[in-house]
């Protein structure tokens, strides 16, 4: 397997961070390229939903990813070997990425080569959720072990994003976590948001998940 | 049950964080107050292992908790009805808690009427890390079905704590958690951290974890 290429991002040398997300938002829907910025806790399955998600739709899309992490090249590594060309951010300590750092990446990796790139942002259920990265659509990730109370502790999160997966469901018979709860505080949150239960072990959900994403890619892009 | 008591806090006024973290410990080494900082990510189990080690400790040493939270009261609920003394910290959207925080939270709880303080972290493995309380002692919290990479990925966390709380190990058998992997991982970043594998929901484990706080508590106290 070749290297993953690693690049260095600083933060961002714009005052204005939602000004530079405008921007790079407007640039993408020219280039025809749908970036989602995808959020949860430090495993919640990010990279393994991803590299279900990629088996799944290489042949159909052309799918770019961008790892951010603090340190280690572990969750890019395993993306290329899922067949998606990946790069790695490593942000220098900073626990979220912003939008010039997001901007980096989508120059680094050639964001005009593909019809989605996916920003895997730090695992982090805060700060991430205050900094608009530019992306087309914001996605989080929640995990059944995490608990169905989170959208009532990490309100924010769950109000910036347009969908939210709940992943490891083939767990659910381990652990005290109640669906409708987690829905309904969710839509606590944000009434539009769209919830899609999977588990991205046994691929359990990926259907609507997929359809979703396939179809939001098509209408951004058109 | 009554209401438990809410504070708002705000930002610390010191420019040295670091500084002001040293003037809290000395404080509370000769109040005799034991100040733990609980960290982990959201959904580790922060909540439910304080449940437990307050149950099991409550009658034989004085436990106050400080419950940190962006928004909610949830926690501090819980916490009260297990039996102790709990107040909740609000941050104001704040990912963490700093050495001025803190200490308006100790007063507020009143730090020289226990033998032991925890302050639960706001849920994040990223920025607590890097912030000073003036903690007697750092213990993160990492749970199973977050895996076991974590300390390759959040490397200042597992450098920066004296014990490490592994937690849900009665779901082992469903997840790919590798126990001798993380335990190598995590002395990596710190060759004298103790580890603790434990279930908050069985209570498997909690008597070397508990021997050690209490033992720790008196070493402190003494």
């Amino acid at each position: 397997m070749d290297k993953v290429r690693v690049i260095e991002v600083k933060q961002s040398v714009f005052a204005d961070n939602d000004a530079e997300a405008e921007r790079i938002r407007r640039e993408l829907k020219e280039k025809k390229t749908f970036l989602i910025n995808l959020m949860s806790s430090p495993g919640a399955g990010k990279t393994t939903t991803l590299k279900r998600t990629i088996a799944d739709l290489k042949d159909k899309i052309r799918i770019g990813v961008m790892e951010a992490d603090i340190d280690a090249t572990v969750d890019a590594e395993a993306i290329a070997a899922a067949g998606a060309k990946a790069i790695q951010i490593h942000t220098g300590g900073m626990c979220h990425l912003d939008a010039g750092m997001t901007e980096q990446g989508l120059q680094e990796i050639g964001a005009e080569d593909f019809d989605l790139v996916v920003l895997e942002n730090v695992g982090n259920l805060v700060c991430p959720a205050e900094f608009d990265t530019g992306a087309s659509r914001n996605v989080a990730i929640l995990s059944v072990p995490e608990g169905h109370d989170k959208p009532l502790k990490y309100p924010l999160m769950f109000q910036v994003c347009q969908a939210l997966v709940i992943n490891k469901i083939d767990v659910l018979p381990y652990f005290d976590f109640d669906m409708d709860k987690v829905v309904s505080y969710a839509k606590m949150r944000n009434p539009a948001i769209e919830i899609f239960p999977v588990s991205a072990k046994t691929g359990e959900g990926f259907d609507a998940w997929e359809n979703w994403l396939r179809q939001q890619t098509a209408a951004w892009n058109s």
